[in-house]
């Protein structure tokens, strides 16, 4: 295994200027639309710097990553005020000179007109484009996207507020750079998404089984609850995707159970889908989580579709009434206990009408624990299309907020599961 | 009014590491938190690089940054698999050595055992500590922070995800730099919290109210339907003070009316308070935010003295068994309409004997929009102890996602107005 560097796929350096980004006033969202807008086309992205405007640190960063790559994007900085520094530090750090042009002049003079503005003699600078290269016309916008070419190294510039710079990167920046750089798709991979097991259980795994292969990339990214695991070769040609083929067999037989997508679906999305394709119908009985499994589910465009509905019976008494959950049980075996989590589960079940009905019970803490039954401690029941109940209990680490993602998590699982007829939870 | 930079300012270079985030698989966040929780202790980002998982780079980028700026913070690459490579570049780039430490040892082992999982010998690595410096305890994951301390230069590991980072930066990070560089309170500052009004609102207001004032620091953060805004003064003395109490009775009285807190405290803990002083309760009826509001309430640990629970009505029909909405009401209205927001607040308010009930019904889409009745949508209302309820309709810009989050936000500040007996919103 190797990092995952591919020698062979191009890489650009993303200089991202703006002094509100890196005060932290404004949340950047450029790096991850460019670089997965970019990622597909086999550019990848080496490093991402953000820096304020001053044109004389900007001139020289330019200057740096033009020594490490042939292509530099950097974006904003392009307006007509004295904070506007990127079109004068490009052309100073590509030697590149700047000239008015005239169909860049005449879209911004028609733009003014259309607003019915007059235009200030400080917008002029945004007629100006680079002598050697082109630019992006910006209907959304008064500053073109400019392209710096200086034969084997391109710096390209584009506007910094999103609503000019997407469209830019869709409509311009793309196609010219599959044409100016005559690209061809790279490399081949897999993704494979797991729930309810550990980043490092997966990572043994694969060290033992695939461990041996040379050029294989592994990327894993853990995030409460959920692992996904990246492989990739560096060419996409057959025998990479017959090799990806025999080693998703080996990660499915090894850690099918566990395995949610193959593709970018999320654990609601295959839930979803699994339910849609049975035409079943799912309600949700939440007393810790307190209407995040619900908003998880609800999360997904079209759910109204299989999910019906729930309740948040965050008192006993809401669990008496609306879930129909029996006084005695509460009394004997308290609210986190599995009779709970199974009468909640069936409640919900038959109040909604519903074909499945899940259920969550637990302790999120910070108050609440018992030596029995400490912060952490849930108990969680999917009851199916028969009534019959599947509880299991689960102690989470964490604090409250991580306690009640992974209750999600492992509720949408162990429906997952019963969808699939694939072994549920249990308590061992 | 000066910009956030300040001459006597230390400057910091920040490096997140994480070829997720580099690839555009992940949103970065962590810029945006550091910097604006470092900022007001007069401690200035420089300059970001977002880099991959390789040590080479990492290390490289790690010197380089240690020749121009004295505090280096690196995020991500703490975690025990053969992608985390961070530990082993900080201590290759400062030349100090790791040592496994007892203590942290003592924590990884013990974090195994609470989570009932056996510890594989990969784990081990985030034991080491550097021998000159110290660590930061990670409660909500398994690697520490560390501090690489050269006593005139520090660099300074944090783990990678959120939820164990950004308590780390506030228990650990900030008490330990105060210390360490001697930084005194470097300002004296006010935060004001609003909640449904613009930016851009805050902004004029603020220039027009306190635009002369030179030596004040003004810095705004928005998002989703809220606005964070600090007022600083360069000297942390009684005139400050004093200045800032003036400062504040400006803004109270020009933006009270959507100023919920003067504190950190979230939206949701200001409702919940005002409930709690009052011994009212509350329960909540959620059509297209499918549960969002109850999570939102319920992350506020102890909500259960005074949140009695709700019904996802994600249905008609459990609008009407749930919730008593009339049949009629639905088919002559629709279910996004003024009556059915009224009739779903009482509801939920006879049904779970709530001394309030709020309801949310809206078009979240991105399919479901109408000529009459566009995606962004929503009619909520709360129904006070007497039973009446008081409505509103807005339109909301932006996602899925985003209609979600400011409905909640809408629906609680109906709710903080009418507790408050300030003027409730209401459709114009």
């Amino acid at each position: 295994m190797e990092s995952s560097e591919k020698p062979q796929a191009l890489e650009y350096i993303l200089i991202l200027s703006g002094e509100e980004i890196l005060a932290g006033r404004n949340q950047d969202r450029h790096l991850q639309y460019i670089s997965s807008s970019l990622t597909p086309l086999g550019l990848l992205c080496r490093r991402c710097e953000v820096i304020g405007d001053k044109k004389i640190y900007l001139t020289k960063y330019i200057r740096n990553a033009l020594t490490e790559v042939k292509l530099v994007i950097v974006t904003g900085g392009l307006g007509p005020t004295v904070d506007d520094v990127s079109r004068e530090a490009i052309a100073e750090a590509t030697g590149i000179v700047l000239k008015e042009h005239s169909t860049a002049l005449a879209m911004l003079e028609e733009r003014f007109r259309s607003f019915g503005r007059k235009m200030t003699e400080n917008n002029l600078c945004q007629a100006l484009v680079p002598v050697s290269g082109t630019f992006f016309p910006n209907p959304n916008g008064t500053a073109p996207g400019l392209v710096y070419d200086k034969g084997k190294k391109i710096v390209i510039a584009l506007p910094g507020p999103p609503r000019e710079l997407i469209p830019m990167v869709k409509t311009n920046l793309i196609p010219f750079l599959q044409g100016r750089l005559k690209l061809k798709r790279p490399a081949s991979s897999r993704s494979f998404h797991f729930c309810c097991i550990g980043e490092s259980n997966v990572d043994q795994i694969v060290r033992e089984k695939l461990g041996g292969e040379t050029d294989l990339t592994v990327s894993l990214l853990a995030q409460l609850g959920l692992v996904n695991l990246t492989l990739s070769l560096p060419d996409d040609n057959q025998e990479s995707q017959e090799r990806l083929s025999r080693y998703a067999d080996t990660i499915r037989g090894e850690l099918g159970t566990f395995l949610y997508s193959e593709t970018d679906e999320t654990l609601e999305q295959t839930v979803g889908e699994l339910l849609k394709q049975r035409l079943d119908t799912l309600s949700v009985a939440e007393s810790c989580t307190g209407g995040l499994l619900g908003e998880k589910i609800t999360s997904v465009p079209g759910a109204s579709i299989y999910f019906l509905g729930g309740v948040i019976s965050y008192s006993n008494r809401a669990k008496e009434t609306h879930l129909k959950v029996n006084t005695e049980t509460l009394r004997i075996h308290g609210a986190v206990s599995r009779e709970t989590a199974c009468e909640m589960a069936r409640g919900i079940q038959s109040t909604f009408q519903s074909r499945w009905g899940v259920a969550i019970t637990g302790i999120a803490g910070p108050e609440g624990g018992t030596p029995e039954k400490p912060v952490g401690t849930v108990w969680i029941a999917v009851s199916d299309p028969n009534g019959k109940a599947f509880p299991f209990r689960i102690q989470f680490p964490g604090d409250r907020d991580a306690i009640r993602h992974r209750s999600c998590i492992f509720a949408l699982d162990q429906l997952r599961r019963l969808l699939l007829k694939i072994d549920p939870h249990s308590t061992s």
